[in-house]
């Protein structure tokens, strides 16, 4: 690709986090279907909101039906999701914003890839942590019911591996934290970093 | 896909509009290399900084080599290349910003489908009109002389097309107008929808 060059903008990341009057990363959050990761990370998205704080979030199902429409759940296009998704997030977090990332991105070589295309100083990983047997028997949109018919392949968890995160930044376990807890506990650590 | 569900976010476009104080809105540069898209957008982008605009733009440069490095200079790798700025240009859209996207984008077809992706009331076109002759003689990057050796491939205007645009919402002619001058012509138009 040597006929590409990188275009200076002239208008920086640093220029836009003193517009917005706060820095920018991602808080990349990974744990099963039905850990909460989805609900943790909107619930946080409106307290920042209420800070005044840009932010934006990024979700598995509203990836899946745009830019990542064209990707299956194979272990190849799951992680060419993950790999587009890290590069939007990154386009965010120049962009200025606090980006939300919410994916059940199963494996660690994917998430450490993400971390890497981000860059690690603006990559915070949170570990939503859930048992099976509890996101099985929430159940909310009823997706192991089917996968475990045989309905739905691939989902993580019945037919596909979870890796569970062995250093992340925050650990949160919703079988225990209510989701206003995990919000507050999620707050409190990226306070410094706004 | 049925078993995904779009996720309200609960901060919507609005909300963030209202946070910003200003709409946000896709401006779509097509037009040569060596037009004087890029260099036109990256000054508007200035303007609005200053202004207090939330801004962000996407470069082909920039992005081909990011989310799009899988992508060659093919008809269909530019198909993806232009499908996947077009969703990522929505998702800025309904983050806040306004969204400066600068791509030879040589196809109607594909410029309309952008716009179909984005929605045609937060798209507006701007055709960055310089003819052939003029563009390769500038040559910025030496890529027409590339182009001309056989170096380049695919390189719109030598051995690939560029239809232009039949009805675009603003038209800039750069052999004729200062980059100063086409910034204030485009500021002009799109002044009313911030």
């Amino acid at each position: 690709m040597s006929n590409l060059y990188k275009q200076d903008t002239q208008v920086n990341r640093n220029q836009r986090n003193q517009l917005h009057g706060h820095n920018s990363f991602v808080v990349w959050f990974t744990g099963l279907s039905g850990s909460g990761k989805s609900t943790i990370a909107a619930t946080l998205q409106v307290k920042l909101y209420d800070m005044k704080i840009n932010t934006y979030m990024l979700d598995g199902d509203n990836i899946r039906l745009g830019l990542n429409s064209d990707l299956d759940f194979s272990e190849t296009g799951r992680k060419e999701n993950i790999r587009r998704i890290a590069e939007v997030a990154k386009l965010f977090t120049d962009a200025g914003s606090v980006t939300l990332c919410s994916f059940i991105s199963p494996y660690i070589e994917e998430r450490e890839k993400a971390k890497s295309i981000v860059s690690p100083e603006n990559f915070l990983e949170v570990y939503v942590k859930c048992n099976l047997e509890e996101c099985e028997k929430r159940d909310v949109k009823g997706l192991y019911e089917r996968a475990r018919k045989g309905e739905i392949k691939n989902f993580t968890g019945i037919d596909s591996p979870y890796e569970e995160p062995e250093n992340p930044d925050i650990e949160i376990d919703t079988a225990d934290l209510s989701v206003e807890e995990s919000v507050e506990l999620i707050l409190n650590k990226i306070k410094s970093r706004l």
